[in-house]
């Protein structure tokens, strides 16, 4: 299993295989297993954004905002069959702080009462959370989670008693343990609570079904596993019967019922819209689309499938090869349990990880104290990359 | 001063001609009066959108956030000098309604009391300015504005009297009034208010001096007279001896003193970063800065007096061929207090506007009522421009 010959005859029958072709790769030499933080650009990515800045910029100016107002409800759209979420229910917008800020603060304008997420979380989330509790005058409860295992859904659902929100990544960004989004949603709904779902190390990696969860709201990033660029505006989803009676503070134009009427005062969009605020930024939201596409074409499934095994064969790999140089292994073991990464840990990770890029040509990255990120996005990543990156890799801790 | 030679005399005299060939014009044919809603794009941005996508996307991945994070400090450095602020007091972020959300927010934090705008403020600055005005439980006080004159100085200075927070536009979106920042913010310090100036309409069409004004916070986007793009992220200004004091409500990992630690309790960056959030649209970003590089190096005060030079020739014009034609100016007619923009009001402006452009090659925008808004862009908009497109519209009005 952890021979080279193996990894070929898997990438010979990868019925993904043939999605490498579709993404800009201009030094096949690299070994990139950091799609996790930033995704290579599909080559249709490029080719829309020079089409989106001279068809449409250049020679169409202004006019062009007749279908680009549309893009952020329509790239929601593009999004929603990876969310397992309905037409109407997402859009691509600003920012994921932002975003999740917007309905952080708009469930517990709705109902009163403390927010309560994990130590797991990221912390640009925990930053916000922390930011929107103190401001609404509310408690932030934090439960404590461990590394490899995630969070138990039981000290979840006592902390959600009495709680306004609870609120969590979907895949922790360190660890890659994934939660089971549909226990913690019914188990947080059966306290009292909404729950807000961050999906940004999920999205495009693990199947999520966010209707037959029930779950209530979402946000996430587009520039990781769905490959929308650096930077890409992020999304937000909102549950089709909540749209009416949540309210987002940030009453901007675009969040208006009737923007272009210029009127002086705010009347909240009755759909998605209402949770969106200025000008979206276009270049960079088309050539997000795009990327979107790829993903949605290949299908989660499919991704899911391959990305389990890419991911199996690290933590084989690791167990042959790294445990007895000393390596921890910083994910949970349990594939189900697993996001699109595998962490490996080691006392001297960040000049392990510096060295790997800087004289190995393997790109992963570090997350204190000691955690190398090894993620090998299923679209563009062969068995055989993996297998010469933990090759590199043992090679260097030796 | 109203035959087409003179207006080619003028070109010929012009020394800002050289930078037409600056920027990306396919439909030489094409008549552009709309720059002041989207401006075009300068040749450099849409090669640098090549080379971000291409060089720092495609080929450097990951790696290239060692000098994509610097972008939105390094973007306000660029634009301090349009804006008469020192490095380190702006920053490209966001979009203008977040960045008004923001240090409204901020303000009315630091000190509790009423805000105050006026009726010729954009409408999405008054819907943020309401909702952040209704959130913190203080008043937003509304001064009556004409659309030819703007809003008397002394009328706001009385409505000032015990707020915390004077905020409006620079120069008016429909009318293109300019309004005095220096009289103003003397007026608001004087009655005990901080000022939030939306710069929008006036940023690379007039000189701006926020530190000779003492102004305390700006915001404003960059796709207009400054060519960033559709959609581009927009800036904002923090004073720098106000930085350290106010607080922002969303607290993102950008805006952390040491983002990459990803500790788990925020702390405020001490300089303009801590008014940034989330991951900036790095594709947009970019072009943007390329746009704000062509304005400043064509510099502030040739842009204004050609801009001047324009705007009056669309009044000479006016007089000569509209006013006959039942057309009202809906702009102020002394060019000091006017921005890059002249306002042309009829009650068939809608249609004539629509027929303009489809029909004879002259974009320009409509604002309700009844003004047709005609922004002749210094830098790429020639006198026989304006010209043609004046003779147009009094044919197609006639």
């Amino acid at each position: 299993m952890t021979d080279l010959a193996t990894a070929a005859a898997r990438d010979a029958s990868d019925r993904l295989a043939r999605y490498r072709d579709l993404f800009a790769i201009p030094d096949a030499g690299l070994l990139y297993m950091d799609g996790n933080s930033l995704g290579r650009p599909p080559v249709r990515s490029l080719e829309r954004l020079t089409e989106a800045a001279h068809e449409e910029w250049a020679d169409g100016l202004v006019r062009s905002w007749a279908h680009w107002v549309e893009l952020p409800a329509a790239g929601g759209d593009l999004l929603a069959p990876l969310l397992g979420a309905q037409p109407g229910e997402a859009a691509l917008t600003d920012q994921t702080s932002i975003n999740l800020y917007k309905l952080a603060t708009a469930a517990v304008s709705h109902r009163a009462g403390p927010i309560v997420t994990d130590s797991a979380n990221f912390p640009s989330d925990l930053y916000v959370l922390r930011a929107v509790a103190e401001r609404a005058g509310v408690e932030l409860r934090i439960v404590d989670s461990t590394p490899e295992m995630g969070t138990p859904p039981d000290r979840l659902a006592a902390a959600a008693e009495g709680a306004a929100l609870v609120s969590l990544s979907h895949v922790a960004y360190k660890s890659g343990a994934l939660a089971d989004m549909a226990e913690i949603t019914a188990a947080s709904h059966r306290a009292g609570a909404m729950v807000l779902w961050d999906l940004s190390h999920s999205v495009g990696a693990v199947p999520i079904d966010l209707a037959g969860c029930e779950a209530d709201l979402a946000v996430g990033c587009t520039y990781k596993y769905l490959n929308g660029g650096p930077g890409a505006p992020a999304f937000l989803y909102v549950r089709s019967d909540l749209q009416p009676v949540l309210d987002q503070p940030i009453q901007g134009w675009f969040g208006h019922s009737d923007m272009f009427a210029f009127a002086g005062e705010f009347r909240a969009a009755p759909d998605i819209r209402r949770f969106t605020v200025g000008t979206p930024p276009i270049l960079s939201l088309a050539a997000a689309m795009e990327g979107i596409r790829v993903s949605a074409e290949a299908g989660i499934g499919a991704i899911r499938e391959k990305s389990i095994a890419l991911t199996e064969l690290i933590v084989d790999l690791f167990d042959a090869w790294l445990a007895p140089l000393g390596f921890a292994l910083g994910s949970p073991r349990d594939p189900r349990r697993r996001g699109g990464h595998v962490a490996v840990r080691h006392p001297d990770g960040r000049d392990i990880c510096r060295r790997l890029a800087e004289e190995h040509q393997v790109i992963t990255d570090f997350r204190g104290p000691d955690s190398i990120r090894i993620a090998p996005a299923a679209l563009y990543t062969r068995f055989v990359d993996v297998w010469h990156a933990m090759d590199r890799l043992r090679k260097l801790a030796a």
